[in-house]
């Protein structure tokens, strides 16, 4: 019996801490310590170095500690036929939300742009927007997206939304598939991506979409790095066809420091960290999960193995 | 008959034209052309050039063109006896409270912060707050301060006011006098000033009412640069017992180029811009107040001659 957890950064401790304070009588251990192999049932993994989860010939679930599980599925090595699950957090879909708005009002309150006035001592007042008069097109709207959406109404904003399956969100618009995408882009002032990343999804952000938002449009980038083409979104804003973009994703991470985004004037960088994982919220989930394990009840939050997310 | 416009920016003329589309019937005059003085029944003024309200025997009514009316009781040669009047316009209260929730959110997810290290080439994530663990105090609860109230409560922050005079407001814990102060001002953690500039209140934002506010508390104001000492906040920044201060309004508009808020990493400026007055909004209550000054109505918006707000 027990828990083995796989990362590269420096949160295995805080994250052992953590679950054997919730769950004293489960065995947890670090993949870097000498362990029990064969007594594994669950690996906790974040971003973990590929191959590593191998050789736990017992192993009957991979958890992921967030959201996310595209990074499992970038490991040739990941062991098949596994069932694989991740976290729904409402405090990461709240965290991602508010993030979000934030990023938007500092755009149409121009915010960003008089930080830059002002370290050039510059005084110049300009127009700004109104939240009744912005329409946001969420791409996405699944755990994370669907809050979203919701929040944004709630706050005056016009909403809609785009997505692979039919939903019904109040006051949102919902446009489905990609025979609809093109409606949905014409009438997106803000775009926000909170799409899952997957192959049909990677890229999504290039110049051909970016080529049917209005002109002037914003790009929230909250997704993943992958989904967005960077040289076409640097084009798109040096035509000016794109008014500003807020990225906190990243192809890199961190991200290289010769990388043009660093220094754009109309990129706005956050460094990946809009909504992260509380133990608080994810401990008891994943020990949940583990207690299932071993009745053998179906687990949380389970990943489709065709969708992969 | 007539009315006169009094103000010094480059404005003059959009005023006019906007008045004289909405009501071609009265004459409209720029007090820098010729214009018969005697006719004038009211001035409608906006940081007029003292002593420029001077010379019109039969003026009846003095209208600020925005919601403040300070500037006019700073100019020794303010026409006395003669009913002052200004703008309440919900676009105002709107767009303010919009400005003021941008600030909040861009403070609470390190906004600032990050396009700072953007600038440096920093890759560092910091913890960020969340809306609901914020209590956020209102300074003033009058047409501008009750509806960032109401809103902020929508948006799922704790509010809490201060105000002179009794105020009911769903959801908002309200303060009320000199000797309820201190209470509202130790449980603040983002303090926003929206309160009028009277002698009472000229530099209430001071390092003793500093000192009562948590440590790391963020200051926000965008009432005007005359409840602010500067050197009083520069000071609580430079200690670390703020966190942080948005300012929209200053002593000197534009701010002189060597003023220490340029240049200070704490100091969030903006040029007064959080929320102006649309001539839309703002014309047909001029006019309807110059049509009940004619029929001998009471006047819409008054200003009481003593409380001077």
């Amino acid at each position: 019996m027990g828990i083995v957890i796989i990362r590269q950064d420096d949160k295995i401790g805080m994250w052992k801490e953590a679950l054997q304070l919730y769950a004293p009588q489960i065995p947890v251990y670090s993949y870097l310590e000498d362990h029990p192999r064969e007594a594994i049932k669950m690996a906790l993994v974040w971003k973990h170095p590929k191959g590593t989860i191998v050789g736990y010939p017992n192993l009957e679930c991979i958890a992921s500690s967030g959201a996310g599980v595209d990074f499992l599925f970038e490991d040739p090595q990941l062991p098949s036929h596994i069932p694989i699950t991740r976290v729904v957090d409402e405090y990461l879909a709240m965290d991602m939300s508010e993030h979000v708005i934030a990023l938007i009002l500092a755009q149409l309150k121009n915010l960003y742009h008089y930080k830059v006035d002002q370290g050039n001592t510059i005084w110049k007042p300009i127009a700004y927007k109104r939240i009744a008069d912005m329409t946001v097109g969420i791409m996405g709207l699944g755990a994370l997206g669907s809050v979203l959406a919701k929040d944004l109404v709630r706050f005056g904003f016009r909403v809609q939304g785009w997505s692979g399956s039919e939903k019904n969100i109040k006051g949102v618009k919902t446009f489905t598939g990609s025979h609809a995408q093109a409606e949905f882009l014409q009438s997106t002032q803000i775009l926000v991506c909170l799409l899952p990343l997957t192959p049909s999804t990677t890229g999504i952000l290039n110049a051909e979409l970016f080529n049917q938002l209005p002109k002037g449009a914003h790009v929230i980038n909250v997704a993943r790095g992958g989904h967005l083409v960077d040289e076409d979104l640097l084009k798109m804003l040096d035509n000016g066809h794109l008014a500003g973009a807020c990225l906190d994703v990243y192809h890199q991470e961190p991200l290289r420091s010769d990388h043009p985004f660093w220094e754009h004037p109309k990129v706005h960088m956050t460094p990946h960290y809009a909504s992260v994982s509380d133990t608080n919220s994810v401990v008891p989930q994943i020990i949940e999960n583990y207690r299932r394990l071993i009745s053998g009840e179906a687990l949380l939050n389970r990943v489709s193995d065709t969708k992969k997310y």
